[in-house]
């Protein structure tokens, strides 16, 4: 049995996989805020999947949004956690006393979406949350890249009269198709943000209907990018706003298939029928954390 | 030993390495114009390359402009050889005797560029010739992707307001790196237009400035692109545009530059770094041609 835990900013959400990769067992709880905090509590959910699923684990992984050394499980920059730079993989293992392996949250996302949803070839997990990347599995294991940079599109600028980005850039993907361009092209209070947008547009506000098409296109322009650069066969639509569902599946191929229309080149590459959506309520992160430590014949059934 | 054969729009490009991948022999001979010519041709640069190296070929490798089907030795559109859908492959197996491999032509430069240049870790080959595409190494392997169109990246729009492209969108990387887009955009009769181009930048023509600096920014966008997505460690600059030299790659490491001036972002990556040149004289599309028949220990040294 392998553990995986998915650090978010609010809650930890940890799961128990057999050794077919099968999740067994779940459970949630807060995330706390500041290294020895989060710490404690992951190992407190570690120490909670050991109870209920009565064993020992292999393997610990965790998935953590930040700028993660998957070599060394060094954590900079997760800001929503509250640490800058922090050797998580061996703190964990020193309150846990089992080996842990460290990852993006978003490449943990895309390696258990690439297993729970049976996919094959190279997939993309694209992630629309507060901002926009990209995990990408080859063969069945994660593709890094040279540096760890690979998979980050919400940094390609597509348009050089777009606003600027955190980054520092102009244009970015990242500034039309994320819940941070939700949130500030489209500023209101509400639980979910995004639906209420969506709900706003299906109503015919003629601010929603733009915000909600630039969405569509940044989306549609990010799965180009996918295929004409790695050439996936699948792309996965993940992360928050992919809560919306259909509405925003169908709004993306209704893009896809514009372009199709008057590119006989983008035609045949059929993009519309290469995207996809998360299913609600996999533990994709989670599960894709326990499987970093999982032996290669159960990454690639 | 192998052979590998570069067929170009006028001449076919052949070379003959031996079991360390270095090139022993060379010769090179007019392409002629549709497929049995191109065939004929190539079957006699075969048998020459065989007269001079005193040697059988244990297998014949073929770059070929045009959409090539590696698995079948398939080709379709190569337009500039006079041939739209040919088993090229196995047209020149029966006219050669010995087994062929077929690979689109900025592949299998890619291919010969990092065993020739010495690369390690993935690479990509940028070419910048009629129009823009990058072949990727992983491995020191060719990185096909699910469907052939890896790499395609000159179809990647980058510009709301651009240009029209040939492929039907608008604004692509093509229409503004590449030798067509200077075709288009500085028309003069000229044995070397972009060398024309960077003569009338450097004498102070504003057009041509304008038109240097379009294609610098549009060579630069094609390095982000392939690091944010693929995560190259390399950049190679290929192509006919190559020639041009030292200026054409201090400009586009001058844009890079410029860009990491303004985001932190992009500094990290040290996008300058990453970018060479693909030094003159290197016959990489033959050489990489011969290597697609080459075990893996002579492709990954």
């Amino acid at each position: 049995m392998r553990a995986g835990l998915d650090i978010g900013g609010t809650k930890i959400d940890a799961v128990a996989i057999d050794d077919a990769g099968t999740p067994v067992q779940r459970l949630r709880l807060a995330t706390g805020f500041g290294e020895a905090e989060v710490l404690a509590n992951a190992a407190a959910a570690v120490t909670g999947l050991q109870r209920l699923a009565r064993s020992e684990f292999d393997s610990i992984g965790v998935g953590i949004p930040g700028l993660v050394d998957p070599a060394t499980g060094r954590v900079r920059h997760a800001v929503n956690l509250g640490f800058d730079d922090t050797a998580f993989g061996s703190g964990l293992e020193n309150l846990v006393h089992a080996p842990v392996a460290v990852e993006n949250d978003v490449n943990a996302a895309a390696l258990g979406a690439y297993h729970l949803m049976a996919l094959s070839g190279p997939v993309a997990y694209l992630n629309l949350g507060t901002g926009l990347a990209a995990g990408i599995v080859v063969d069945g294991s994660l593709w890094r890249g040279a540096r760890g940079v690979s998979g980050e599109i919400g940094h390609i600028p597509v348009d050089p009269l777009g606003a600027v980005c955190a980054c520092g850039q102009r244009g970015c993907l990242e500034t039309v198709a994320s819940g941070g361009a939700i949130a500030r092209l489209w500023p209101i209070e509400h639980a979910y943000p995004a639906q209420a947008l969506f709900a706003a547009a299906a109503g015919g506000d003629p601010e929603a209907l733009r915000i909600r098409a630039l969405l569509f296109s940044g989306v549609a322009a990010a799965v180009r990018i996918l295929v004409l650069t790695v050439d996936v066969e699948s792309v996965v639509i993940g992360g928050g706003l992919s809560h919306v569902g259909a509405p925003l599946l169908d709004g993306v191929r209704g893009v896809l298939a514009g372009w199709a229309g008057s590119s006989t080149f983008l035609a045949s590459l059929d993009l519309p029928g290469r995207i996809r959506l998360l299913p609600d309520g996999l533990s994709v992160a989670a599960v894709g954390a326990a499987m970093l430590g999982a032996p290669a014949a159960v990454l690639r059934p």
